[in-house]
């Protein structure tokens, strides 16, 4: 099926995916009275004396925004904010769809790290949450950062967090199918962009303890020259035998090609065709791929089971174990809502992978991760953010 | 009824008014493939060509801002962003429901003129228009020329022009039914807050010669000391005989009592009680009575017929002639949204006056605007905005 001539056609007839809706009725003089002057006084006077009110009595209460500023768009780039926006507007159709939240597109003007986080922070007061979405690296890590200190609403950034929770949830069964243990395994996570800091982070928090993150100037390792500061931090957790000898064999550098020889698990958000089905061969036997790279995977799925993989993931809908961030963001801020929770901690993102391993029915190989369609999936990772009330 | 009780119940029991909804399903696969990606590419594409191309493939094209900074809230005044919520959902709901226009509250966490300004040009691009309310004068004025200088698309800030637009209407019909002349009339105009500037300013637009304005301070003449820059403008057009003989008979000093005498028109956006009686019985033959201060009229409509007035129109829902600007705001940016102007010109607002004006049936002193569910309306307003294509 042509999507692209589908979509656009979609696009012009609807002029856009989603509007706003009326949740009561206004037909008479009582009903205007009720819904606006003069009985809607009330409710503003009882925020005025409790801003918290504003989540019982408001859309505050179920509604997120979700802002870009067009910078890192799907595999199109730095596009801007006027041609983000029916990605905006999709993803807000899918949170609506998946996990019953109102979600609101809001495309800044700006790529500039301090305006934005100005912005954001100025527009925060209606909303309960914040998605941030397609915001190119690193702005992005200091944005996320940043907003989450400054606010006190959940702050989320997709790309990031939703990939690495997806991923967790992918290697939880990937593991259980392969009988490695996550203690034991070792992973190479090959990135560039937003998600690969998050999948490293969210993967130790978890207990992975041994790590190799290449980029494109080859291994990260202590020692090595010129890293940024979130760099430089991963030399500390990641390949952790260089910091103990920078010389010693056991110390991996060079390229992907040397860190992935006797890996069992490989994480790709990087570029197309990168993983060398060689690669794939040097691997520990029944290696796991993960190959997130758009519009088209670090290896094709046929290759690597071809050179030996066990189980391979992609970002593809028309292959098996599809990547699929809709598994996670809808619930993740369903439940973040529900509970009113003010941030989105590393633990819940953990309890969140392993609901959303534990609901898949019959696993294999080429079911790892539950399908975007299974409703009652929804609850299972709702609740793992249900955590303590603000 | 007891709106206000009424009116907290249906806030929490729905939290909030307006929700997000989609235009189009999401089912499966190739739903989601279409919606987003990889489809959704394709709009990206074409929009990044030609950022105009936003209003006909997204929400850009149908949905506009309802953006308040929480300083000027119905006669609640300065209660903050989170309290002005359920207000301007309010409005929102409105706007979906009488002009069938897509609005969605923004509230800020600012009072600082130039990071209103600044904020709301960094999240216009996916809106077709702003509408401006409860945002206190004199700031008012200055965050909505800015922002209709630097923005492409309509800024309206519906406290000055909504209430300027249906004061027009209204008085167009008042004339009729007593059978004078905007040439001849003369105005007073007596305000505080955002709307009298407005107001003053459609009526000399449209041909009315002779107007007084009077604030806190007295009658606004050449010579008075310590004006605004607004109120200085205004020397220039209003009590005019004081710009050739400030000390002359015809020059209007003093107060509200000494400028009403012999006035056709009393125009209030003031405070409550402040015409009494006496000066009804002042004006001239068949006095003409707009009083629209809230939440109670600078006089009562009993008390100004019994003093002699022709027709009285407030802001008040249990009297007849109430001005609500909901006659005005949904259409005239349904008209802006469907014909995709830049800005809603004074002749726009003109034209809308009359349209409005024009679509009461059965004109009498008891009625003299249409009532807002007269759904056929709409479209009398929505035209007269619809003038040159951007």
């Amino acid at each position: 099926m042509d999507y692209n001539k589908q979509s656009l056609s979609l696009h012009e007839k609807l002029q856009g995916k989603i509007e706003t809706a009326l949740k009561t009725d206004i037909n008479n003089a009582d009903d205007l009275s009720t819904v606006y002057s003069p009985g809607v006084a009330e409710p503003c006077r009882v925020i005025a004396k409790d801003t918290h009110a504003a989540k019982k009595y408001t859309l505050k209460g179920n509604t997120i925004a979700v802002i870009s500023d067009g910078s890192a768009v799907l595999w199109l780039g730095n596009i801007g904010p006027e041609a983000s926006l029916p990605v905006m507007e999709g993803k807000c159709a899918l949170f609506k769809q998946f996990g019953w939240v109102n979600a609101f597109p809001i495309v800044l003007n700006t790529q500039d790290t301090e305006e934005i986080i100005t912005t954001i922070k100025q527009i925060a007061p209606g909303f309960g949450g914040i998605n941030l979405e397609d915001i190119s690296a690193p702005r992005c890590f200091e944005i996320e950062e940043r907003l989450k200190n400054e606010l006190d609403i959940p702050v989320f950034h997709d790309d990031q967090h939703g990939t690495a929770i997806v991923c967790l949830a992918w290697l939880i069964n990937a593991l259980k199918i392969t009988g490695k243990k996550k203690e034991d395994i070792r992973v190479v996570v090959n990135g560039v962009g937003a998600a690969w800091v998050a999948i490293t982070n969210l993967l130790l928090t978890y207990g992975v303890q041994h790590i190799v993150v290449v980029d494109s100037a080859g291994t990260i390792h202590k020692g090595r020259e010129n890293l940024n500061p979130i760099k430089e931090m991963l030399t500390n957790v990641t390949n952790t035998a260089c910091i103990l000898d920078p010389n010693g064999a056991w110390c991996i550098k060079g390229w992907l090609a040397d860190a992935i020889i006797w890996a069992d698990v490989f994480l790709g958000v990087s570029a197309p065709w990168v993983l060398t089905p060689e690669m794939v061969q040097s691997m520990s036997p029944d290696p796991i791929i993960f190959a997130m790279a758009n519009p088209d995977p670090e290896i094709m799925p046929e290759d690597a089971y071809k050179a030996g993989a066990k189980i391979v993931a992609t970002g593809r809908s028309d292959y098996p174990n599809q990547i699929n961030n809709v598994l996670v963001f809808p619930w993740i801020f369903k439940g973040a809502l529900e509970s009113w929770v003010n941030a989105i901690t590393d633990n819940m993102k953990i309890l969140a992978a392993q609901g959303l391993a534990s609901a898949v029915e019959n696993l294999s190989p080429e079911k790892i991760i539950p399908w975007p369609f299974d409703a009652w999936v929804a609850d299972i990772v709702a609740k793992a953010v249900k955590g303590k009330k603000k």
